[in-house]
């Protein structure tokens, strides 16, 4: 186990009706942009529980903060935020709400162009606008960490950055929420959980020992929980268990004391730039072919992981490991996610030359826990990816 | 899984040489009470390490604070702090000094005879004086919650309290400590962990499956763990594990959204109160025969904890559920424990009557997540105990 720090201050409560606590939590007076995404909060019922339970304040709407949140719709926000003296944030929506409003709160009082937050992925420290939020989609766990991922549209660029500053004050997670999301945005939260947990745990032994049990406990949940939740959205235990899933996988917990990867997101990312595809099924379709490629630096954690979250038993600890990437495609598969860039798009050929130009673009020489994926490992994740 | 609030705004900095990161963690200015217990610092070399991190600051010393911390010897802590107009506060100790630091912390500032914090277990929610810890001995958790148990020697009293202004601002986590620890305090850290756990997982099926799964894995974790760290307190990565176990087990986190036990520890406490049984030998005494009392109520979960943190397999759950009770009372031997009260001293008989007539006084009905630990169950898990 490596040092570490420990540090989350958000205050989150969990469970129904526990929208109409907001008035204990934001400051009395306070002037409050309300910002949302599309606008299914006016479908579910989440936007009148937030404006009732608002009641005495004054609330500034600011809507349309899109997937892979822009940076040029988010300085609209920060704009406003200036010219009408707003001095609280209440993000309500998924992760892409909950990471714009973390750019809108670090940009507001930025000394100097809040581009430069994104492209230098800054560490924010001080001088945000409070912010709480209101998760009406689990999966990214932005809810109860101070990260961000922001797209500069004009230039493609999805970056990421954070800061102490930028942990909500507080965060309502209200398991209700997930009987009235379509079923690809909870296959999108399983899967996207479940390959935030990957990152931090499938590396390499590291005596961790306590944080592998807490990711392969998460792991194992999500496993449970994704056939109850996929086939009945109103099962409010099975909500609740994919919702809690969601928020652990990225609070910051199993990360402490380990190396971790991140390999797939910084990938997926380019998937995403280069199609639109959504997150999650980019994680779905080049993690377990990275595992693949990258099998030989990985496949003591990939043996632990199929003995304990998949009980398999073979002969060697080799096979073990070979087919614990077979029973995570298999669960991808059986939960809806494309595992290959052709069930999204008729383009696949387009992937490999333009993602590998990306990342030569950048200068960058290796990814991964061990720094050893590099631009030919790249090119093979991707043909297997095809 | 019941509604919960989430909310730990400790600073957890984990690791060795981490001592010196003092001074970034203290208000520059701030005059500080330095508390500890019986001098064991001066003698692993926390003391020095301490002191010279605090270098320039003006640092005023309180020894002495006893396990079980007693009010009377803490009442003279406030009165130095309001004498000396001392602003902060740093327990270096374990358990005992971090909970002895809590009360003092809380009765400063507070208006009234501090005693009913203790008499009226009281949540103190503000005025607190602001408070950090060094951890000297992985075992209570206290290092990262709001909570304290104080003893009122007078009256023989031992009574818990807390409330959010009593989270430590920072606790520093060296598991480098635990090499110098003599046998008995490693073993009774590791039980006290453990049955911190059970006392929080071990009630009936609540459907808080992530909950259970990361309660098993500390239980895991600290069974494999304690032979190592047993054999050999130098190990730092055994020492890594069960101090990340020790904090993990009560820092809130697995007790969320589910209902809770804790009559191992009521009853154990009575036992400390009678004999100076050290508290985690009581647990041990306590909790396995608690469960052969309450198997009715408990066996579904003693099944589950069975299956997944033994691997029992046997023909039926109740098996699986019985035999679960029987390791847990051969792993208590084989980490050293007592597990009867005749163990630790002649006048076991003694126990029942006195017992009984303590809870009989409090008017107290019933114990236990179901309410269903009576006088008559009580009486009988004294009578295993003997």
């Amino acid at each position: 186990m490596l040092n570490f720090e420990w540090y989350n201050p958000t205050r989150l409560l969990f469970g129904a009706d526990q929208i109409a606590k907001l008035k204990s939590l934001i400051p009395p007076g306070a002037k409050i942009l309300l910002a949302y995404g599309g606008g299914s909060i006016f479908q579910n019922g989440v936007h009148q529980q937030v404006v009732e339970a608002l009641e005495g304040y004054t609330v500034v709407p600011f809507g349309g903060i899109e997937p892979n949140p822009h940076y040029e719709t988010l300085m609209k926000a920060v704009e406003l935020i200036r010219a009408e003296n707003i001095s609280f944030i209440l993000a309500v929506g998924g992760g892409s709400v909950i990471d714009g409003v973390k750019f809108i709160s670090a940009a507001v009082k930025f000394a100097g162009d809040p581009i430069t937050i994104i492209r230098e992925r800054m560490l924010i420290k001080e001088n945000a606008i409070p912010f709480g939020t209101v998760l009406t989609l689990p999966a990214t766990g932005s809810e109860m960490n101070s990260g961000s991922v922001v797209t500069i549209a004009a230039t493609q660029e999805k970056l990421s950055f954070g800061g102490e500053a930028l942990f909500p004050q507080f965060s309502i997670c209200d398991p209700t929420v997930v009987q009235s999301l379509p079923t690809r945005q909870i296959q999108n939260g399983l899967i996207d959980a479940f390959v935030h947990v990957m990152e931090q745990y499938l590396t390499f032994p590291q005596q961790a020992d306590l944080q592998d049990r807490i990711a392969e406990g998460i792991l194992q949940t999500l496993i449970e929980t994704a056939p109850k939740v996929l086939q009945n959205p109103s099962d409010y235990q099975a909500a609740s268990n994919l919702m809690w899933c969601c928020t652990m996988a990225l609070n910051g917990l199993i990360s402490k004391g380990v190396k971790v990867d991140w390999a797939t997101h910084a990938i997926g990312h380019e998937l995403t730039a280069l199609y639109g595809i959504d997150h999650a099924r980019t994680l779905a379709i080049i993690g377990p072919n990275l595992y693949r490629v990258l099998f030989e630096s990985k496949k003591e954690k990939l043996a632990q992981y199929g003995k304990r979250v998949w009980q398999i038993s073979a002969a060697s600890d080799d096979q073990i490991a070979a087919e614990a990437i077979e029973r995570t495609t298999a669960f991808f598969k059986q939960t809806g996610m494309p595992t290959t860039i052709s069930e999204c798009t008729e383009d696949a050929d387009k992937a490999i030359p333009f993602i590998v130009a990306r990342f030569k673009d950048r200068q960058w020489t290796a990814l991964g826990e061990h720094q050893n994926l590099d631009l030919e490992k790249l090119e093979q994740i991707l043909q297997k990816s095809l």
